[in-house]
């Protein structure tokens, strides 16, 4: 089985609005073992809608169409549905009844505009909506295959009327056309390497003829394995993905930090506070020293609900003598090696470690840029030091080069530097 | 001129992403006078894209393509572009000089897949990516009129190199190609506000009927007037433009702290170093001492290039230890008030501005959540203080309530922080 999309509204091709109906409902129909051929979108034009119902309706078993069912004269999907079918628009006795009782129950009178949302093509099943105005539409168009025509399901574009009528009476329709088949998915999310590089390790596992297919995604530097997994039944495809994840975990290994929704904070903040093998008073703290980051570590780190257990202080030195004063950095060591070196970020870190009593530090000093850079440190050019948990001593640093502007350079030395957190937590050596 | 966008991507038609870049481009093409007539969203199968290209080639003047240029077997938009023009791919020196350049600047070995990235259907010209490894392809499709064949522009699916290559290179173009009737579009900013408090306050200026239009949309809780003018020639549509702008900054007044891409950060900047009324020398600083806020605060304020001549230093006392050892807020008061309160937020403001030696000192004390809320002091209560400019003892506080989730909260007080610092540099109360 497989579906396609249809969103409209003037907004939407207008960019004033982001399309998230059409992702939600693709992971519902992923659900359903129902794949998606496309996403749709186009504006509220009576010919525009019909043009992409007619041309939907030869490719797809299922055509979900939301918006456009509103009681102004902007809505104009019943009317195209009503066209494409050849037929009239004619009172739902029920949903007019509905509607006077909807404004009755508000104590304001029902306006005559609203009468339209009543009108449902000839022959179509009007959908009920529990949570506004707009009745659905759910109509057989005979432009497929012979005897398999495509289902169209028209629905509100409000969101959450939206989703309740998809989820009360849609989704068991296309579940008892589906059959039993369903796509299950998961991600897996590394930060470090880039997608060639991941692409290479997970070899002949990215092939486009494998199922469970899997397929990688960057999205601010972190790149993200997909696991798709199709398979009837269920518990088939849940068997079947378990089984990929291995391998994926197995051709990467700890470059993989977390999975779904998890994030790199997160993972951190999981080592920092106990991993399951510390009692949970033994959490180990974390402090930071910034420079060019200018307090966007230590608000990653404290993005997770609870980060005051870890996270107790930071210091955000933007300037040299912010340096000396609040970390005790040599202002001989920023003379001569200038503010983004190794003596001074490694100065940095043992300076945070010290003062916070803390288990671990993080120093970052970099070029953000637009301005600044040079020959020897070009714009990007990043020092970060990690030190802890023994004692001061205990620091290393690393030289990097970001790509991007200012806010992408100063985002991946963030996410770098709780990398390199990261690997020094798990007690082994960072894999790049 | 009218306009197709097709993104290009499994994770997509998954829903495990929501398409951004059509909005955005939408909101671009507008703004050169382009109508876009649909978004078209299809997975990574070349088929399929292929197919989705050959449509909308007969359908629109300019087609723009995201997603499916990346270095793995799943990205396969160059393949399609080639098919569907009838000719091969071919090897793009300039751009795998460029690769080989990214790569020895990063000191990493360049991945043999990546030279997929430098291939170039024949006849097509080659779009530099200033952010990325994944060159862009502008090129004409004959499908369309005869003499007025569909350009095609593909771009990556990476949102910052796509946003970054259509201003560089696609826009001037498009406009070139667009004639002489425009939309010209201006935004002007306001935080603090509601939009219907906004709405009431515009009145008239918000007709659905008038040009230019006036509309208002929310981001972040910045609330943003539109204007949009459609005139021909362009000078008309520029005065009418400049017309309805001086009109909504009457209506609003102070409350407007920027236009277009300003972002409250910069219009904050803009007071402290120099507002052309003051002399370079006589910049004045801000230092910030945040406690639920992590170091989002300072991260705003240094998000400006050229930050370090007015942000030297910042605290984030996250635990209340942290508070009385690094600003000198006395445990008394922690202990009397707990750390969100007034008697807090105020001495975290003064003790930040007398170490830091700065004019301003902002200080935010909250509850970010999703626990620790208490019926008097629910999830959400922020504390900001405004310390400056004649000593610690010129500090003023508030308390707010925001709204929404950790995430939100804590991005709705950096904001109001800076707003209150805003009022104070005009030398005005607030107006709310």
């Amino acid at each position: 089985m497989n579906a396609i999309i249809l969103s409209i509204g003037d907004e939407l091709v207008l960019g004033q609005t982001v399309d998230t109906n059409s992702a939600w409902l693709s992971q519902r129909l992923a659900g359903a073992g129902c794949a998606v051929l496309a996403h749709v979108t186009v504006g509220d034009d009576q010919a525009a809608i019909e043009a992409a119902i007619r041309q939907a309706a030869g490719r797809c078993d299922v055509l979900l169409v939301t918006g456009g069912l509103g009681p102004t004269a902007d809505d104009l999907t019943r009317q195209a549905i009503a066209a494409v079918l050849g037929v009239e628009l004619e009172l739902s006795q029920p949903w007019v009844e509905q509607l006077r009782e909807f404004f009755r129950q508000r104590q304001r009178p029902m306006p005559q505009a609203n009468t339209i949302q009543a009108m449902i093509p000839r022959g179509a099943r009007m959908i009920w909506n529990h949570n506004g105005t707009a009745a659905g539409i759910h109509a057989r168009l005979s432009a497929g295959e012979p005897g398999r025509p495509t289902e169209l399901f028209a629905m509100p574009g409000v969101p959450g009327e939206m989703f309740a009528m998809f989820d009360r009476d849609v989704m068991g329709r296309l579940l008892a056309r589906a059959g039993s088949a369903v796509i299950l998915s998961r991600a897996l999310h590394t930060f470090g390497l880039g997608e060639s590089a991941i692409a290479q390790l997970l070899g002949d596992l990215m092939r486009r003829d494998r199922n469970p297919l899997v397929g990688t995604t960057v999205s601010g530097g972190i790149v993200s394995l997909r696991i798709n997994a199709r398979f009837d039944p269920r518990q088939e495809a849940e068997k079947q993905l378990a089984a990929t994840e291995q391998l994926c975990r197995q051709a990467l290994g700890d470059l993989i930090y977390g999975a779904d929704d998890q994030t790199l904070a997160q993972a951190v903040a999981h080592l920092l506070t106990g991993n399951q093998q510390r009692a949970t008073t033994n959490v180990l703290s974390v402090t930071t020293a910034e420079s060019c980051t200018g307090g966007l570590l230590a608000k990653y780190l404290t993005d997770v609900p609870g980060s005051s257990s870890y996270f107790r202080r930071g210091w955000v030195t933007y300037a040299n003598e912010a340096k000396t004063e609040l970390l005790g950095v040599a202002a001989d060591l920023l003379a001569r090696h200038g503010a983004v070196s190794e003596p001074v970020v490694r100065a940095m870190a043992q300076g945070a470690l010290a003062r916070a009593g803390a288990a671990y530090a993080l120093a970052i000093s970099g070029i953000a840029g637009p301005d600044g850079g040079t020959p020897d440190k070009p714009v990007g050019t990043v020092w970060i030091a990690v030190a802890g948990p023994s004692s001061p001593d205990d620091v290393t640093a690393r030289r990097f080069v970001m790509p991007g502007d200012r806010q992408m350079i100063r985002d991946r030395a963030v996410k770098m530097a709780l990398t390199l957190l990261r690997f020094r937590l798990l007690g082994k050596p960072t894999p790049f």
